[in-house]
């Protein structure tokens, strides 16, 4: 067929296309469940400004990499970070494994049902169970665990499973970023083991896009396989400065959007509002005691403090959940 | 407009563009710089396989996962890994600024040009030589110091600027995997904050698809700005044993297909060979005395000598670059 003969041929496709009401993206409500309030308006105005070819704040494609923290940004982690719960229903699950626990803390103290005093023990104790309760099997093993544990848990206080306590207008901003061609990328504190199993799931991010907190891990034969033994070491904590410290190993690109809820993530949006260039930094607040929880500068989990102060200070954008969220959890009415 | 009327648009759609005579991809040579030798069929047969919907082999595109060594196996390792070659450029630049090395071993040696005493050395000699060229600046700084080198050094051996040091067979690999659905990876022991300033240009690998030895980075904040400085302590060897652990830890996933040449990519091979489903390894043998050089089993850069015999018992592809390749690099004729 002749080069110009193919060419007449897709004119007639495009005046088809216009012909079948095929509008663009952007004319649709990418995020309804947001009020029309300023953190909507600064989110569409920032992809406007970064998307629009031409346009002195353009960003290429590839450079379009987004960062959002997990515990308290992306979904909820009150009365306890759900890797804690997870943890602790493992110590319940392998006592019968390990009789000496009945005389050791912080494990006697949780299989009385006490985990109060638990976390009284502050980091230590908590270091130990996630110790005793992620390491000792192999990954597929440990990720296994993982599946089981989040397909029959539930959350104590909405009864539902926990991968439906992510929030439904983040959700919908992580689409709405990577249908922009954004690439969304995690970086939590929490074990990378962990997310990984759920973030494809839940949040259409892949694994290799989530960053995390990560164990020792020991490459062994075992019955003439090759597998992944994870030890009882902590290799890294993706926490406070281990943000960008974490951005810079796994990612080796920074960010120009960082969103994130507590004072943890701090040095993640520091570390992205320093590059050159249009850059967009979100505080999720938890001022929502009703529909989820009330907490910031008093709180144990995800203190927000120093991070507000700054937030303020420097005109980031401080979404309150309870004013710029029309819902929260995909489950409400 | 009614649903039944866009349909029939859809139609017609369809109709036209099969009349336009789009054809699949796969109908033209992706691979010219390969013999139509058995490696080069048994890659085309390989990713027919897992891209063919229907089929029993059928991989989804998420897990479509490719990693590849890069020294010996992207590009040219011989005389030296090319980032040794950096690295000894670089002591012989912070020289004045470093009077004490005149009486320091390695550096004596170096700056008086005796590369093959420091080499003598072996491991600690080129780790103490990486580790004072690699630290001490921000990584920002160390980018821009390794921009300037990749712009100007040249070659010992064939004149040209290492980013064309690359083999066009391999280029064009993973261009086709890419073009087939693959993420494409590079797993090397070289140092991440190296590879990732060309991964993108030269390989088409966006640095955040690029996992290799990591040096440990500090953040902190000078003169009012956050930066993060790299520490003259190396944190994690991406070798042997260590690269399943760094693709367990920086993707997260078990890749279906595994690139190597020689026996430090072994454990990836066999741990990229030990997942279900169809898998594929292949090692570039380095067999071409004339275009490239001619090494294996007794050579102390890129010894491979147990890989060769696993790869012949496990019917692995093993590519020699005199018989399997048209062409080695792009400069040639």
């Amino acid at each position: 067929m002749k080069a110009w003969n193919r060419l007449s041929h897709v004119a007639v496709l495009l005046f088809l296309v216009a012909l079948a009401g095929v509008r663009p993206v952007a004319a649709q409500d990418a995020l309804p469940s947001w009020n029309d309030t300023a953190p909507k308006k600064a989110i569409e105005t920032f992809v406007a400004r970064v998307t629009k070819q031409g346009s002195p704040d353009f960003v290429p494609v590839a450079e379009r990499i987004a960062v959002f923290d997990n515990d308290g940004t992306l979904w909820a982690e009150q009365p306890l970070y759900f890797q804690c719960v997870f943890a602790i229903d493992q110590v319940k699950a392998l006592a019968p494994q390990h009789p000496e626990w009945k005389d050791k803390e912080p494990f006697a103290s949780l299989l009385k049902g006490d985990v109060k005093s638990v976390l009284a023990g502050g980091e230590p104790a908590m270091v130990q169970v996630v110790e005793a309760t992620h390491s000792g099997m192999t990954t597929d093993e440990f990720d296994q665990l993982v599946r089981d544990w989040l397909a029959t848990a539930k959350h104590p206080k909405t009864g539902r499973p926990y991968p439906e306590m992510g929030y439904q207008p983040m959700l919908e901003l992580l689409a709405y970023l990577r249908a922009n061609g954004f690439k969304t990328f995690i970086v939590s504190g929490g074990g990378v083991d962990f997310m990984r199993v759920f973030s494809e799931q839940v949040y259409g991010v892949p694994p290799e896009q989530v960053v995390g907190s990560t164990g020792t891990v020991k490459f062994e034969w075992r019955d003439g396989k090759p597998v992944l033994v994870k030890l009882p070491e902590i290799q890294f904590i993706d926490d406070k400065d281990g943000k960008p410290v974490g951005i810079h190993q796994f990612i080796g690109r920074r960010p120009i959007a960082a969103f994130g809820n507590s004072d943890g993530d701090l040095p993640m949006l520091q570390w992205t509002a320093a590059g050159s260039g249009a850059r967009f930094c979100l505080y999720v607040h938890h001022t929502d005691a009703e529909r989820e929880w009330a907490y910031d500068r008093q709180s144990s989990i995800g203190r927000l403090d120093k991070g507000l102060d700054e937030a303020n200070a420097r005109g980031w954008i401080v979404v309150s959940m309870k004013d710029d969220w029309k819902r929260i959890f995909a489950f409400e009415k």
